[in-house]
């Protein structure tokens, strides 16, 4: 009582479950009822892709039926004019009218705009409420669905407003992407190829030798399932330890340093993983101009993007632009440009003093390795 | 690689502080230039109170000014119609356009309405920014802006989106109670007469040694300094083991059972303080009721209250509207009741069994105590 000065500690553990699980909306299949807490008279909201809901909302109906459990259903269309706060509100809406209890969870099931969206609500709700990811897009999957951030845009910026709140479980079946359309597996491809790059030679040569196959095949088979596990797995080594972002230099961040700009300034048309994509290129040229990857390895990787049918190239790719680009990531990195390069495939090292000159010799050497490679679109 | 299941383990840990910080604009001193970090140039957002940018604009702008620092002024009006999402996306769109790095700090200055708005701002924007809050209403100095939580109101319920986001430095200036209505310092003690009631028998015995004496001389002297230390002692005690709520049985909540639902439908026109103390007076009939307290000791309770100039009967406590308070504050506390309720004056327990039956009994046994201490109003 001497000094009117306090101070507050306290400590946050944090743990959530990532875990496969095929035949999700099997009728006798346990994972999801369990995670949602699915008891006779459970009133849950489902906050679920409108086309997802056309394609398996006769099955998720069963499945809540078969457990005597109600399900709250909440279509939203997807794409990124859907990640607003206006959304969010009309989440909250729903909840209230659902009369959740504080500890009563919600059930996403969607893309990444929809999983980033529903877990912003959710987090707000209540001060926070918990809820259970089913991702049925590619990038949800490997990404989105994967990590702790949640987002809505505002402001014309990508994920202006967010948190960290992951669901307490992200049940991933690989069945929903038979009815994905390939330009969707593309965009998820392009986390893939992301890992690949920064953490995962091995990834990169799976990736390499299958390219196509995989994404015509919609990571059906044994490849695939080996493709993404080892995508998560990488991906999840570097979010378990910075998992509120304190340190802001982020080998993930690799390809979304000049990308969250571009694909604002795209909408709508671009996908995340196409803006992804575009980043990834221009970031390997940044690195051979560096001296840090060989020309070789740059036009294997413009070759990986090409051939999973990610662009490399784009009319907004020009330096003016991307220099604002910069400077906005510049900001959102605390004043530091932490801009992850590939030094080789498999490792990532940070660059922190680009000029605008470097990144117009950068568009002219990425202009050269386009054409060396042949790549026209 | 063998099972495609994976689980995240992280830990936060969260430290902030709370001073006393006398002569806070005063052009020497140092303790908002430091939380601030108020370097030469540095463009800092200023979320202030309307009234308070009106009474100390002036000084306000010269301690940045004698910094070199160059505020960028957001007046908000106080009151609980501030309290919204459109209120917060104004503050965003600030945010953004004086160009805020990722660790800028956001200044609030102002009662807990603003501080818990700006508070869920900072902690929203690129999901997380930096805070500092200078509460200049006595709610704010004793409860609001020395906790973790932030909020807007939403649906017409009470704080229904927020987060737990505390300010690294919260500073404490006794003298903006200098120019602080009477009304909002009674306010504030209703938050006082709270940790009195559950947690400080020796708070209670000062408050009432002095309550009119106090209220009228706004705190100003060693007596108010005291009565504010113990007070947020005790509620930073309780609140540092608990801060994001794991556990719900929360005896902080005293005043907060039936205290949300009242104030919301009185809006506009109710402060915090006083659905408080209309919620501890019904609290401590509840608790004669269940033989907890003893009638005296309600008394003195409800004597306090009056004296300091609370009100402890309203309208709206009548039996079905506060069964519904109830009923919304279980899904909050989720699905249990957890009421707060005085043993003896500084000692708390929780009820988790009242019915509707209790509930019209407690009203009556109010009406009696209140007509038995002679109050009218």
């Amino acid at each position: 009582m001497s000094v009117g000065e306090w101070t507050v500690h306290a400590r946050l553990d944090v743990s959530y479950r990532v875990a496969e699980a095929p035949g999700l909306l099997a009728p006798g299949d346990r994972a999801l009822a369990r995670a949602a807490r699915l008891e006779p008279g459970a009133r849950r909201l489902v906050v679920v892709d409108q086309r997802v809901l056309e394609l398996h909302g006769a099955r998720l109906r069963a499945y809540f039926a078969a457990r005597q459990a109600v399900p709250h259903l909440l279509a939203l269309p997807g794409g990124e004019r859907t990640k607003t706060v206006a959304t969010l509100e009309q989440v909250v809406r729903e909840a209230d009218q659902v009369g959740l209890a504080r500890r009563d969870p919600i059930v996403a099931v969607g893309g990444g705009v929809l999983t980033d969206l529903v877990g912003l609500a959710a987090s707000l709700y209540r001060r926070g409420t918990p809820f259970v990811r089913v991702p049925t897009t590619l990038v949800g999957m490997v990404d989105a669905a994967v990590g702790a951030k949640t987002a809505v845009n505002a402001q014309g910026q990508k994920n202006r407003l967010g948190s960290y709140h992951p669901a307490a479980d992200t049940l991933l079946d690989r069945s929903f992407l038979s009815t994905l359309s390939l330009r969707h597996i593309r965009n998820g491809m392009a986390e893939i190829v992301k890992m690949a790059v920064i953490d995962d030679a091995v990834l990169f040569d799976l990736l390499d030798a299958d390219a196509e196959e995989l994404v015509t095949g919609r990571l059906a088979g044994p490849a695939g399932r080996e493709v993404m596990r080892r995508a998560i797995t990488a991906m999840l080594a570097h979010l378990e330890p910075n998992l509120w972002e304190q340190d802001l230099r982020r080998a993930v961040d690799f390809g979304h340093t000049f990308g969250p700009a571009v694909e604002m300034a795209a909408q709508p048309g671009m996908l995340h993983g196409e803006a992804v994509a575009l980043d990834m290129a221009l970031c390997c040229a940044i690195a051979v101009d560096q001296g840090l990857l060989a020309e070789v390895d740059a036009r294997r990787v413009l070759r990986l993007l090409h051939r999973t049918g990610l662009p490399v190239r784009h009319a907004l790719g020009e330096p003016d632009f991307l220099w604002e680009a910069l400077t906005e990531s510049t900001r959102h990195r605390d004043g530091r440009q932490h801009v992850p390069l590939p030094a080789g495939i498999g490792k990532c090292v940070f660059a922190d003093a680009l000029t605008a000159a470097d990144l117009r010799r950068a568009v002219r050497t990425l202009d050269r390795l386009v054409e060396a490679e042949g790549i026209t679109r």
